[in-house]
């Protein structure tokens, strides 16, 4: 029998560099990008096609894309919040030049958050990235969907299981390449993703689906493994855990990449991505960041390998 | 249907604090274990009779059991490594004191792994437990046995599955009170602690387990969920996820009891602890150590809950 595969989305360029104090140089993260590509990564969440003064630290999203080598095999993804946002992603492509390969767009489940984020109402947010959806794919590019907030609302507290699953149905008539169901503020456990995965995957049919997961109350690894034994396709992860700013006081880290492999491997599903390599990378990464990276993995190591191999079975 | 139930040992005053680099004076162990209680935990590992010159952190194991209160419905747990220890263990008893109500002894799953801990090899580490058990027994006092290194031993690797349910199965005709299954290094994942926690519960039957999991690589909080889906009756956590040297940049952590009772809050199943008072209890203890604690639970706060609860469901 096959051994399973899960994708890793890895979304530290974006989502993690995003969430730093300091503003990284383009070449910094282009040779990040290049080093979690090297580790077997092959699709890669690169930019954010928001406004520059909101996101100062994805200001340079164009450069960035522009020189991104031309490999096959890897995804590239732009998140982008509107038309404006698609726009700017589609120009990345003009003129025959590569660009991303896909959009990522985000619709939030609770009306609090997606007021306090972006100015709508869920529904709106579910109106906006159900058009960018269409308008993407009518310009020849693939483009998915985040539902964020599906595991609870940082001001409404508990979020409906029905919502979340009324939200998937309305997304995947647009027929989007993929949707994903974010924890983002880090509060779900695994009975909840296990039920969220079951009854959305039982609502849309055959579209892909994607687990985000944060690790703000540590159930992050454990909301990963309950979603990849409920049947999602593919994992967001960062390196090291960057995102969420996860040295303040309320961490909200993503899962980190190299925690979420080590996960994977010693579960026997494969995921191409080697560990030793993506800990080489946190190393090197530490150097360009104002504080150390917060995966364990990466600090403790990998499985023990016996000193001496030969002896081992 | 009533809830689930899960029994909470709570390890920080034993296996949390002996890992520490400072001592701390009996009173304020004993101050812990008072925060510990008043937050609803019934199971506390409170002392070591081990050498006081091999662990200086537990020489103070009889004067701290002599001044615990004589609380119903609480039961304190002392940790002995051999006969010299259980007659410790048993002397705490004497002249109708209260003393410790169960002894816990230890079972070391690899050889390499036993030989440097306890100059045992691993079979000698189960015969020494089993006499323990019986000894204890024979003197009234209730005793159980934790199988260690069960997921992988940092020098050897991989652990076969095989030898800890044979391991399980010889300590279990001892009648001891419980069998725990311990990832001394924090190295398993959820579905082999499933597997493991299936298997030795198919070879033990009616005897209770317990779950000790270490948050080394992330993983701890994914294993405690799968063993209290594969059917354990009590998980070991401590408080803030105090234990091995947390901090270390090798760290080996126990799971945190802030984020063992948020995950099974949250998941509905009962554990009679109350969340809030833990992380109270996590901010008092901060001031006793050099270090924070590591919880994240702690960090991030319980679920969030809406500013307004009139306008919540």
């Amino acid at each position: 029998m096959p051994k399973r595969r899960i994708a890793l989305v890895e979304v530290g360029p974006r989502d993690g560099l995003q969430n730093q104090p300091r503003v990284l140089p383009t070449e910094i993260k282009r040779a990040m990008i290049d080093r979690l590509m090297a580790a077997g990564i092959e699709r890669l969440e690169v930019a954010s096609f928001v406004h520059p003064e909101r996101v100062p630290q994805m200001a340079d999203a164009e450069a960035l894309v522009a020189g991104l080598p031309d490999r096959p095999g890897v995804q590239y993804i732009g998140l982008v919040l509107n038309r404006r946002g698609l726009d700017r992603a589609l120009a990345t492509r003009a003129g025959g030049a590569r660009g991303v390969d896909q959009v990522g767009a985000v619709a939030i489940a609770s009306d609090s958050f997606a007021t306090k984020n972006q100015g709508q109402t869920a529904d709106e947010s579910v109106a906006v990235a159900v058009d960018i959806v269409r308008a993407a794919r009518a310009r020849g590019l693939s483009a998915q969907v985040t539902l964020s907030a599906v595991c609870g609302c940082p001001f409404e507290g508990r979020v409906d299981v029905a919502r979340v699953v009324d939200m998937a149905r309305r997304v995947a008539e647009a027929e989007p390449a993929e949707i994903a169901l974010a924890d983002t503020i880090g509060v779900g456990v695994p009975a909840q993703v296990a039920e969220l995965v079951g009854r959305v995957r039982a609502a849309v049919g055959p579209v892909p689906l994607r687990g985000h997961f944060h690790d703000t109350r540590n159930t992050g690894i454990a909301n990963v493994w309950a979603a990849v034994e409920a049947g999602v396709d593919a994992i967001d992860a960062s390196l090291g855990g960057l995102g969420g700013c996860p040295f303040a006081p309320r961490a909200t880290g993503n899962v980190a990449t190299e925690d979420v492999v080590y996960l994977l491997d010693r579960s026997g599903v494969a995921t191409g991505v080697d560990l030793d390599a993506l800990i080489a990378a946190n190393a090197w990464m530490r150097d360009h960041l104002d504080a150390p990276l917060p995966s364990r993995v990466a600090r403790a190591g990998g499985f023990p390998r016996p000193k001496n191999d030969a002896d081992a079975a």
